[in-house]
């Protein structure tokens, strides 16, 4: 369009970027701003580049932060022996959305992958190792995707720890909670079946 | 969730409040503005900032501008003698798409509507009487969505630039391009019948 203001376009072209939206929806989601410019769109600019300018990686676990420590490596009533380590920020959430686990984390950033030319060195397995060493750490659960570079990086991981002393897990794999068999591939129902349990 | 960083919760929640993204889709984005906080998180937010102070109405005919005038009203070759008059500025772009009109805008801000108390005055319409009075209006158009509270207000419009001189004339109604008749509503194709063309 030639006769939106520059700035505009600019604003539109900027949060067609973010999965989710395309073109379209980020036309329609920068009309809604601008109907809401003092209270949508100020607020918002304000949250978006304060976030940017203090948001960091946790010194420690990886996790995003405004400060040197996340929240969860600060909080002192988590468990210190216990890691859980996960591929990326998405699934810290995911796995604090139950608040089931009362350890700490590990955000490796990625899952090792030959394609994408992903070593352990880009992926903060050293900095694990070196943390399970240092800190007396008693277990590590691993809390990778159920994927092909998922299990990769997890066996590398186990293998790596091995000697340390901390006790490697895995989650369980199985027929997720409601799940229907008719709707289950043949790896789930064949790992759910090889993990069965007594009743 | 309780260990994410406050800000970040904030930037969540008013990211949600977008049309086309809820708190699921916004905690994506704002994962995704994390991963690129240099190449998109501070641009983006530079650039909503700089349009919610900037931002505007026309003086002239509603739309968003980043000055006093907006572009259409501004630009010395679209013609001073046609209004096209929409409801808001989605509107307004939805005809700049086309590229068809070459006249200039009025933007009404809404429809008439009783249950959301908007009347004549909350809409800008004595404002349109005032520029076609006063501008030598010779055409005045009117695309307002062809809903009953869209219909209300052209009725009211016309009836209120009678007497102005000015032609007041609405969009045709009819078969959508690449319409198939088994899929539209009978209203559609009544007026499509009623509007008949020879061939």
């Amino acid at each position: 369009m030639t006769d939106t203001p520059r700035e505009i376009e600019t604003l539109i072209d900027l949060l067609a970027r973010l999965p989710g939206l395309g073109p379209r929806s980020a036309r329609r989601a920068v009309l809604a701003l601008l109907k809401k410019r003092a209270t949508l769109m100020a607020p918002l600019a304000q949250a978006m580049s304060q976030v940017a300018s203090s948001a960091r990686d946790c010194r420690v676990c990886g996790n995003i932060s405004t400060a040197d420590l996340c929240p969860i490596c600060a909080d002192p009533r988590r468990a210190t022996g216990e890691i859980c380590v996960v591929e990326d920020v998405a699934d810290l959430w995911a796995m604090e959305r139950g608040a089931l686990f009362k350890g700490r984390y590990h955000v490796l950033g990625g899952t090792l992958s030959a394609l994408d030319g992903l070593g352990p060195d880009e992926l903060r397995i050293p900095a694990l190792v070196e943390r399970v060493r240092d800190d007396g750490i008693t277990e590590v659960i691993l809390a990778l995707n159920a994927t092909v570079d998922g299990q990769t990086t997890a066996h590398y991981i186990a293998d790596a720890l091995e000697g340390s002393g901390a006790a490697v897990s895995t989650l369980a794999q199985g027929v997720p909670i409601g799940g229907e068999l008719d709707y289950l591939d043949d790896g789930t129902i064949g790992a759910a079946l090889r993990a069965r349990r007594r009743l």
